[in-house]
């Protein structure tokens, strides 16, 4: 079980606008990648939650965008989970642009491109919130 | 029931890619707009074989682009029931960029975006390609 | 020029997420659109300072969900100026299911999918933030 | 330069539709995925044409589907250039559902998702079809 998550996407072409750089709405695409991440590593008790029935859903997402990503940019996204309650986790997120090697090899530092939060409702297979499993709980617990 | 249908969307500043001008993978989203409407027009027969665990799946789309979609632009998709046969049926689009009404109070003629063919497939539960029921291959057959 | 625009888009298929539902990052592009088109309503002045070099890119979202809309839906957006300042501009956005004409004729009372807000910060050609033009500052503050 | 590129994605939450498979419209995606490693492995040449102004446009796309791409699959995309003209290149694809490593160590076969060709139009910057520099059509003819 890791705390912390981190995944690397590379900006795609059909992720730029006009601006010639990354659409703003992309970036809560790019967090639930590094959410997946971090809840793949909780392991079976998650999926088995979900084949329970009781799913996840985006309750409140906010993006705070501090410099703009560009086509083929290499963006980092590190994930933690902030809170857990009984029936909703948030999770909270930064998005960096990963530095290319340089000829000289000196490693220049990721720039900061966004943060980012996500809370999260347990809902029932009729749409209703609802408690989460003691057990998921519990590995939410932990992971916070 | 209609034997084509006429849909406009208005392009999206995210539909946009760097180029300044549409994505073209958005163009079968578009598709599929004009789909869903000439779809529509079968009445509650489609939407009961849907109920029936009955889908239409894509499995093959082809697209030939004309001239760019920009931002703002109105895009006309005319949709038409190509074929039908007994597992598969397969459409023709053309999108047109409808021209804005200018000042002069003359109307421009629309101008040939794309034209496009999808052809979709029955399929049961569990993915596997069936026969359409009768009744549903009747209405497409009158469409065709 | 209109204080508070209403623009109605219909879910798409590929707007829906394996949830059934429309996928939450859509949100952002739907507001968008609510956007354009009060921004569409200040006339040329915004075009011009576009022209100018100076655009206005989004520097925080929030959503807030409130219900799930679903393939086919028809969504009302509505959009007005919140805030304007020297530099930036924040819109406010209310989404809402629009209800489908019942057999019985009675109107069925729209239901609130989601409430957000975009701040939006002027930026010259090099990405740096900047005022915004006398005449375009003066547009913003009459609709706020 | 390589002849073939191989990369692989990730299948994301919001590229899965109700049905619960990969949206049809993100394969063409995918393949600018591909399509991309494979160009930048042409190195500095490549980069230095489009600085020149001359941009390469998909001007006709197929996608022949024969498997759905679930979520969180691992997809293979096997590009290789077709055929190289003087004003345009054709580029083809292979999309593979990648097996995960199973629990006995044996290694399963991927199974083919989708076959696809992209067939795209040098364009100068007014839009209009042109004829490729010299050493850039040279890159292309090493490749085909």
């Amino acid at each position: 079980m890791t705390r912390r998550s981190t995944s690397t996407i590379r900006v795609r072409y059909g992720e730029t606008d006009r601006m010639g750089v990354a659409y703003h709405a992309h970036y809560l695409v790019w967090c639930e990648v590094g959410r997946t991440d971090l809840i793949r590593s909780l392991g079976p008790s998650y999926a088995e939650m979900e084949q329970g029935g009781v799913r996840l859903a985006v309750a409140e997402a906010t993006v705070r965008y501090r410099a703009s990503a560009r086509y083929d940019d290499l963006v980092r996204i590190e994930t933690r989970l902030e809170r857990a309650q009984s029936r909703a986790v948030t999770f909270a997120y930064r998005l960096l642009r990963e530095p290319e090697e340089s000829a000289e090899g000196q490693a220049p530092e990721p720039a900061l491109l966004a943060t980012a939060t996500t809370a999260l409702l347990a809902l029932d297979p009729t749409g209703r919130p609802r408690v989460m499993p003691d057990h998921v709980r519990e590995l939410f617990r932990r992971l916070a």
